[in-house]
């Protein structure tokens, strides 16, 4: 699956006017494509986690901002007007931010709004092919390090910990925390993933493992709960997860739970490192905790689950009904608890020092 | 609910040859009362975790004793042969070897083995009451504790975060870490409970959460990975949890996961009790995380979860069928990280000077 075909999103092959995805809520039970019609439809798909992960929703940005300059009776305007939308649908990511800024520019550049969506398609597939790149370049980066691990150990088995899914279907292919692991399965290494399942929408057991298993990479799944104790006694070497947006001084927002995981790492001298394309870097911002927005989302995440019965799959509720719920979709893992962040130019500390060092050019921004 | 009369197992008023629990298992969608006819029932029941809770483990399998000497043959016998299996039930609670040990000092003192039944009987009532006591004595402890921090906040809500189910349901009556917060709710407390789901098998969502609504105390439901989050924003103003076994230098194991909020506390500066009977404490074990054994259960409880579609529950599927799994039940939170134990006879340092200090005639064996 991890091959130079893989896409999480694409444009249909013999009609320019549909951008097709994966609906993510569906796996494993059900591989279903989804057109995207109109920008209503990605901002649709984007609120509704269709698409998830922040790379993927910045692309989806870009290309729901095509179909916008598609439609449009004015182009122009029609593109503000979904970018102003999409802005809205997740509050967390900051590669949406990034993907939709980057499009607005373009507007400034285009003489002729007729060719508007033209310019805007191009530019969609430079940001999908880019991501991959950045994701390989990640990937490499990351597999220095798992080798390191793996001489440390002799050749022994490599147990990588990661949460949520920060995979190929977060990105456009190859994923950012699993790039380094998919380098390292294809390269011959002994490796195992110890995947959280990831409550309340469980991405690690219905995304990350299913997309593990269709690349044959050895994986286990547990609960967010279990992670402790499997540091505590020896059971994991490297803790590897993505991030949706990470401030200057390289505090990561991720999804809730990634901040007791780096906790538990903390405490039992087991590397945590963040895998991340530039693009999720909030250059403006430093004190993560304070500053970046949270998303709260619907409680009926957190009461009910997707699941199959007789081979039936429905939304079936885990609770009584009357339950109150509060759901809170990100944490955010202070600096000090990150042992690297990996980036497409290299690894470098959590710290202002370690991400202008790699990144002087957006520093200074 | 929470009041003399409840209770989680009984003996069947117009058949002593029946021991009654709540199916635990079915709760919160369905509230059914389960007979135990055999001891063989008791087993599975503690097995299959219709009942759960350290202490009411205990209970349960002094209550299966009794069966035993009922029915069998050679009742001195029987009762020795359900003792070896009650206690590969469950390994990790202590109150099991507590409950099973005592009644065996019966069998040295009954002469008559005829009578053994009604002096098992008499045991095991005395075992609940003593239970009622006990939770009663730690609800006390703990209100003081609650009382001082409402004191603290001038009136305001006094927010708890608790794990898993150590409440009514986990003992005879009342609970360990949910007694203080009954008592103050009853005593007119403004007090809010975060129930943590607690996956694999949603004690949190399926049993606290329907115990506190029916007792009338306010609560939230969060999944496991939230609580830090709400801990780094001052949401949290105490966490009290329950234990199933305690070292005599205070390391505390509990359901998994609960390491992982102990790190988040201490990392807050929020205080983190562990509410518990004296019988937990296991007194010839000095470290958590080396000594006591981990229960390692059926990866179904994580692949499979109760639910409700369309108004009927089944046992549902979330993971694609083939994914491997590995269920860990509990892990050690270390003494270092817990603020106090509160007992029945007070609150006490996590530590072995502080469970002696309190337990002057337990901690010399």
């Amino acid at each position: 699956m991890v091959d130079e075909g893989f896409r999480t999103i694409w444009l249909k092959p013999d009609d320019p006017a549909i951008v097709q995805i994966i609906d993510q809520r569906r796996l494993p039970h059900d591989y279903k494509v989804l057109d995207i019609r109109t920008w209503q439809d990605g901002v649709a798909a984007i609120r509704d986690m269709a698409v998830r992960g922040a790379p993927l929703i910045g692309a989806t940005a870009a290309w729901s901002l095509y179909l916008a300059a598609m439609h449009g009776d004015d182009a122009d305007e029609s593109v503000r007007q979904a970018a102003r939308e999409l802005l809205e649908s997740r509050p967390t990511a900051v590669n949406l931010r990034w993907a939709v800024q980057r499009i607005l520019q373009l507007l400034e550049v285009a003489a002729i709004n007729n060719d508007l969506a033209d310019i805007i398609r191009a530019d969609a597939e430079a940001i999908c092919n880019e991501d991959i790149e950045i994701c390989l370049g990640i990937g490499r980066h990351g597999l220095a390090l798992l080798n390191e691990i793996s001489r440390r150990k002799s050749g022994a088995t490599v147990n990588v910990l990661t949460h949520c899914n920060a995979g190929a279907l977060a990105t456009i292919n190859w994923g950012t925390a699993t790039a380094p692991i998919y380098l390292a399965h294809q390269a011959g290494m002994d490796i195992h993933v110890w995947v959280d399942e990831t409550r309340p929408r469980n991405q690690g057991s219905q995304l990350t493992a299913w997309e593990l298993a269709k690349n044959g990479v050895p994986h286990t799944l547990i609960v967010d709960n279990a992670g402790g104790h499997l540091m505590q006694h020896g059971q994991v070497d490297v803790v590897i997860t993505g991030t949706d947006r990470t401030t200057r001084c390289g505090d990561v927002a991720n999804k809730i739970g990634t901040y007791l995981k780096a906790l538990a790492a903390f405490d039992n001298d087991v590397p945590f490192y963040v895998a991340l394309p530039s693009t999720t870097i909030d250059w403006s911002i430093t004190d993560g905790v304070a500053e970046i927005p949270i998303e709260q989302r619907d409680g009926r995440e957190v009461t009910h689950l997707c699941g199959v019965l007789n081979d039936v799959a429905g939304t079936f509720r885990t609770t009584a009904p009357e339950t109150p719920v509060c759901n809170i979709a990100f944490d955010v893992t202070p600096a000090r608890l990150v042992t690297g962040l990996i980036t497409e130019r290299g690894v470098c500390n959590a710290s202002e020092e370690g991400l202008a060092g790699l990144f002087p050019d957006q520093a200074t921004v």
